[in-house]
């Protein structure tokens, strides 16, 4: 039996990891979990699942937690402190489940551990795709992904030499906004944002494809996970979500991975690969029920997101990380209703246009970075 | 630089295989080349690529071939030994590109010498797959396919394991009378049968996809190749002939092998597996301007070729082999105008019904199965 840790255990992928690990009953069993405000069902995860170590994101919550688990032999971590000490326990894989920045650290607690992970969180990637890599290289940590697209691309390439690889391809619902026309995007309403047409997401994910920026972050994990440069990945809007990426092999040959639209697969495979596990939930696949794929080219235009976090992703440095933490604050003030669905993008040129970028920042300089772009994506909010 | 054989060089699939050699200069170089009756191009092809050994149909040819390549150290065998014996020469790949149940004993040949094969004479595992992947196995030689379906699934399954996978899903262009109504098809002509949509290949394979007897065919290639039961192979027709074929995995996982539709890739494939070569003839596959992918049902009441081949994959024993070569007197009748199209069908029916099944055959059994099937397909051919 693998030894598994979550991190943000109680978010829409950590539910779903223990969707799949309750399903393959035997394979895996749950060591540490980790989660911010939800102490109710942490506390029902805890009870359920046995962990040796459970975090929760403050001192009050983990107070809480430890009366309401008293009866059981669980340590009730707290903070940052306790985040990281989960992600380095001792485990076969940690899950990096968190949403946002916050993920950057306890990954790499968990890599310099010499843990396997399962990297949910992508914005570690985006902010700190060079450390994280070198890190993972120089610890001989393997990093797993587990957004549909990266485990796309991560399954088309187990039998292939990767000189032979030419580019990949990033397929893109087009989010809920394919559709509509500029002029009617800056009216869009929160509740619109969030209906996105094939996957069931957590809201800060759900928003980012609708802007497409969660394209973009996904350019650079891509960029940092598979070592190929920007101009060498392509992006496809496929609406149908069927086609979940592909990756363009040197002699024209083109390999993709397909599936419904279910994140357990690739939460499933990234715990088991290089083996699989049959799966009772999955459906079935039938091409001839679903009748057509469809393809087109992104609108880098009316969804200036996408084009904003390649350009960040190529200035590299500080740079994605700022990126990054403007767009979390705008979609934070969206989703809130302060700011308008078009605000996303201006806040988020606006914070790049203000920063110097700084040449491969250590960990401190891309976490000043990104308090100083959320300052900044602060001030233009609180204008409106 | 790998020696290379091609058995059946001036056809369809020999000259790609020539040509791919070409463009990949300093890879591969020809010790050996087979063919029919064609010495025109024999000689043409042998002053190019300067073979060790030529062999050529018959004693006639060969004083001919012999005659005009009197100036290059080049030895011209003739007759079913020579082929054998070019097919067991010194070499690191032997490329079986003949069409028909003629490629059975040269495959069987290289195979006993040891000499990897491509293979894309699909008849030889129809008529005798046990043999073929039962030798294959005892002689540790490698078959790799060159069918673009098979290549497809061989590429597919390189980074996973054979126990997880759960079916292939083998594509069809569904041919040029996809949409003909079922009325009509009796009345088809050879040269409406030989506009292929996608693929432009040799004539008899043009007509087996006509009548989507390739496709039945190629199911039961698949089920000795990859050792899959023929319920786990499914057919999806798929018009555009984008995506080559398909793998399902336990866990639910499809991958799929896509590329425009151009031989040379499979065939190259076939030639540097594991690696791959850049090969700058073929053209970047781009989905946007492709626009959309289709995929049906394979119809087997319009098409009763693809549920006969599958019949008598199931049967085994002696009946692929009978089955197969009915179809092969009734596409030649209908190329000679001397029956109608579903006349096809008929006849292969016909002599599947006279037939007693031989279970688990020698290769004698086979041949001798072969020459009966075409004997009462012909007296069939004959009464009309």
């Amino acid at each position: 039996m693998k030894r598994i840790v979550i991190l943000g255990s109680t978010g829409s992928i950590g539910t779903r990891t223990l969707e799949v690990i309750e399903a393959a009953r035997g394979e895996f069993f749950v060591v540490g979990l980790a989660a911010g405000r939800n102490v109710e069902l942490l506390e029902e995860q805890a009870r359920r699942y046995r962990p040796r170590l459970v975090a929760v994101g403050d001192e009050s919550a983990a107070r809480e937690l430890s009366g309401r688990l008293s009866d059981l032999p669980i340590r009730v971590l707290s903070g940052e402190a306790g985040l990281l000490e989960v992600a380095a326990m001792e485990a076969d894989q940690v899950v990096v489940a968190l949403v946002g920045a916050v993920g950057l650290l306890p990954t790499l607690a968990a890599i310099r551990a010499g843990r396997r992970v399962a990297l949910a969180n992508k914005e570690t990637l985006v902010t700190a795709g060079r450390i994280v890599t070198e890190e993972a290289r120089a610890h001989g940590v393997q990093i797993v992904p587990v957004d549909s697209e990266h485990s796309a691309i991560f399954q088309c390439l187990a039998g292939q030499r990767r000189e032979d690889l030419a580019g990949v391809i990033l397929t893109a619902s087009g989010g809920p906004f394919r559709e509509t026309p500029a002029e009617e995007l800056s009216r869009v309403t929160v509740k619109e944002a969030l209906q996105h047409p094939n996957w069931s997401m957590g809201g800060k994910i759900t928003i980012d494809s609708a802007t497409l920026m969660n394209k973009g972050l996904e350019v650079i994990e891509a960029h940092w996970l598979f070592g190929v440069d920007y101009p060498q990945i392509r992006i496809v809007v496929h609406p149908q979500s069927i086609i979940h990426s592909l990756v363009e092999m040197v002699d024209g040959s083109v390999l993709a991975q397909l599936g419904l639209p279910d994140m357990r697969l690739p939460i499933q495979y990234a715990l088991t690969h290089p083996k699989r596990l049959a799966h009772r939930a999955t459906r079935r696949l039938s091409l001839p029920e679903i009748g057509r794929l469809s393809f087109e080219e992104p609108d880098f235009q009316r969804f200036p997101c996408l084009r904003y976090a390649i350009e960040a992703g190529k200035m590299d440095g500080t740079m994605p990380a700022v990126m990054n933490a403007a767009n979390e604050v705008a979609v934070g003030a969206f989703s809130a209703g302060t700011i308008g669905f078009m605000d996303i993008p201006r806040i988020v040129a606006h914070v790049m246009n203000q920063h110097a970028v700084v040449a491969r920042p250590l960990v401190e300089g891309i976490l000043e970075a990104d308090r100083w772009a959320r300052q900044e994506a602060d001030k233009v909010v609180r204008r409106k």
